[in-house]
């Protein structure tokens, strides 16, 4: 265990000054922030040593502890955010599972059979963040989110408070309307009608696109839901070679079969070549299959192609397919605001043109949850579109930022993240100016046939102060990817990026 | 918009008379508490008025406005839990949709095109809580998560502050590790071998319930997974007539068809018959199906039946069929520590106790994600095992409560809720006061023909002191369903659900 005798000073005290605490026992700090930074608590603070989780609230005095230990927790993660943001500061403070399983300086991720103090608890907790990667420093290049947005923090911190459950209207009033208002916005952007689209947001993208597959073989075959897929013909679906794994994995689940996923060559950018869907469409209806879906794709996951959204959609519409992407003319879209629009994890929606097919393709009427002689509009009982039952309340924190971000032209991408616009614009900015830099610099033209990427990124993880993602593609080895996500990135972060790979590169 | 020159106070200042805040601009209050308590906070504030998302970080002085604004909202949730735990306080303050949709008090659901400052922001935040049903008040007796656990609390909040993803140990290391040490703990509980058992943490149980379906159809047909149903034989599988709605919509999901999923009948305790069950699997292979998957409930929806759960098995090994329930005997174990268990929402794994299976089945080995020459263990790098890419860190909240209370049998289920064990156990007791009580009262004898039930929620809806479900089953008209997992309900909250019952029914 720690030893908390030794601890050089208190955690971190938000106030600067001002006593967070009533004195209950006067014995002193908690612990001291992970790189020994003394901070000054008022010499006074809340005694956690003897007392547990228990004397916390609902215990019938437990008002008072549940504040002091709030705050202290929210004194850690503040400390954690400050530090998060400061170039000074690692990424990553890297161990191998093995090290991190034996116990780092008394930070024991086994669970014995005595109930921890709430000091201990504490410690837990910097020493969880300690051990843990900074996605939010302006230097974690690495996928695939990053950034941390502090509304975004502020809605998950509420979302978790609440603790709630999507299925109905009942128990979650205000967030189903909030999914319904921001839905709409999302359709609205998308280039839907008014009247058009429907959607949920769901866990994740690799989720979304499932939704999106699973709905395209109900809409044309609808006696799937209740015959199961041997009563329908085989089916073939589409997708670009460099298109994500998620495609491939829904087909697998949903009783498809991967090897029914033809994945279309791309030209050397990334981008679905249009003449080879249309030829792998009829070359699929020859051999006895049936095409039903088309995957495009709007930003790859390596070199964030676009594939050629009004070719893909003119080849669908001819051989009627169900087309999935982002763009008006599909019939599905994925939208995870929590990528670029950094909205905290996890946020991902499907939006879908027709209206009432997520119902009707997911719908089996539990009447133990969605009776419907209620007292109000049970269209707002949401829960039976999903695939899920209870469902985590994600739309929060998105409907929170964008009231505090809106749309604005104003701001000046570098000066500060006010619109979503705005904050992406940087994003891009940022990718701009790394390639200016490359195309400038001698000592990247050259990718090495070998191991080149990975042991630099080795020695990145180890040494802390960035971290980037690499992979190979097809005909080339390894290469880094740089993600942009995050808006305290700065043009400085990317040079040091690529001082750093160059330094540790030659010492290889 | 919420007029807040009308305020009569200030928001709930956590340290009850200490000031929080160094005066920045001393404008006074940001708003008052929903019931209009007033607190104080020392005569000055930080004003939020005129300040926007963009001044908090990564702003480059973002550092104190982002204290203080988060130090605010925490007052906020805090006076909310505060609230959310006292029996004078109301579960809910029902609006149908329409009127929320209307804007109640300036409390306006919409999204404009200007930004809105960080005081409108905080005020959002508070009525959003307003709005919203307390789950965590002991007189919330509805479906189906009740109670706020603080040590669960404290770990969402971390975790949403650490924002992060499950899919690899370079991004999680220690959240990783933690879910190998809870699922190991989770798999000694059940009763399997110390070198048995795998599992995963998902987005809830109907998730949870879908992995053992396609777990149990990959494993004896592994051919599915890229050639699709097509290439295997036509399947069923059974369960009981009272379990929940999620095998068959796994079933749909999946391929098979929700007309394969038999349902078999159960005792009048709701409780699957074996004889039924294998006279079932028999006539399903008359029929030409392959029965593959039988799954045991143990706690039925509406009921909480326990099925025969070693009966079950015999038949199952008899026929060699995937077991999936709450039991050693079972190929698989859906777990939700959300639920009784009170760890906030979402939290729900799936126990696999053949190990690598999860693999198998599910991985693509996406080279951009699951890259093999990284220089660490990558068997650590778990998120290929998921049918998600990215997944939500569900692991931290609940490593931190089984720290925080231990198996403990000395607390009496009354006083604390030390232990998990003594927190299930005051539940269970609670139900038995009810079932004490009901007995000895006439006035619930007879469950009169007609929509009673739903009348009388309601009205209890409307008032606002008490929620409680019902539905129908088989051939009884709507009852109420008494859900009991918060730790703050006592005796006299019962009580107090039972003379409302009479109340609002002797109305009608």
């Amino acid at each position: 265990m720690f030893d908390l005798e030794e601890s050089p000073g208190n955690i971190m005290d938000m106030t600067e000054g001002n006593s967070l605490h009533k004195s209950k026992h006067d014995t002193g700090s908690v612990g001291n922030t992970d790189d020994g930074q003394k901070y000054d608590s008022g010499g006074v603070s809340y005694d956690f040593s003897c007392i547990y989780s228990k004397d916390l609230l609902p215990a019938e005095d437990g008002e008072e502890a549940t504040k002091h230990f709030l705050q202290e927790l929210v004194n850690i993660l503040m400390a954690h955010v400050s530090k998060s943001i400061k170039r000074s500061s690692k990424v990553l403070d890297f161990h191998h599972p093995h090290q991190l399983k034996e116990g780092l300086e008394g930070f024991n991720l086994e669970l014995s059979d005595q109930p921890e103090n709430l000091e201990q608890i504490l410690v837990d907790c910097r020493d969880t963040l300690k051990y843990g990667v900074k996605t939010g420093h302006p230097r974690f290049f690495n996928q695939l989110s990053t950034g941390l947005d502090i509304i975004g923090l502020a809605g998950e911190w509420l979302t978790s408070t609440a603790n709630t459950n999507m299925f109905t209207y009942e128990i979650s009033p205000v967030f189903v309307l909030m999914e319904e208002v921001v839905l709409r916005k999302m359709h609205t952007i998308i280039g839907w009608k008014e009247e058009d689209g429907d959607g949920i947001f769901c866990p994740g993208g690799s989720m979304s696109n499932l939704y999106s597959v699973l709905l395209a073989r109900f809409h044309l075959f609808p006696a799937v839901k209740t015959h199961g897929m041997s009563a329908i013909p085989h089916l073939a679906l589409f997708t670009s070679a460099h298109s994500h794994y998620s495609i491939k994995k829904a087909a697998a689940v949903l009783g498809i079969g991967s090897e029914n996923v033809v994945l279309i060559r791309c030209d050397e950018r990334g981008k679905m070549l249009p003449s080879e869907l249309n030829a792998r469409i009829n070359e699929a209806k020859i051999k006895g299959l049936v095409p039903f879906y088309v995957n495009a794709t709007a930003g790859t996951t390596v070199y964030g192609a676009f594939d050629p959204l009004n070719e893909i959609a003119d080849i669908s519409e001819h051989h009627g397919l169900w087309m999935h992407v982002d763009h008006s003319r599909a019939h599905s879209v994925t939208w995870n605001p929590h990528k670029m629009m950094c909205v905290p994890l996890q946020c991902s929606a499907i939006l879908v043109k027709k209206k009432g097919l997520l119902q009707e393709c997911n719908q089996l009427c539990a009447e133990y949850l969605f009776q419907p002689d209620k007292h109000y509009d049970v269209s707002y009982d949401t829960g039976d579109k999903s695939i899920q039952c209870g469902r985590h309340v994600d739309i929060f924190k998105l409907w929170l930022m964008w009231k505090a971000k809106k749309k604005s032209q104003l701001a000046h991408p570098l000066q500060g993240s006010e619109g979503f616009e705005a904050q992406v614009n940087h994003c891009l900015e940022n990718s701009e100016y790394l390639y200016y830099k490359l195309k400038r610099r001698t000592d990247f033209q050259l990718v090495f046939k070998g191991k080149v990427a990975p042991k630099i990124k080795a020695k990145m993880m180890e040494e802390g102060f960035a971290m980037i993602s690499y992979q190979p593609l097809e005909d080339k080895v390894n290469f880094f990817r740089c993600v942009f996500s995050n808006p305290a990135t700065q043009r400085e972060d990317i040079d040091f990026l690529l001082d750093e790979i160059v330094r540790l590169g030659s010492e290889l």
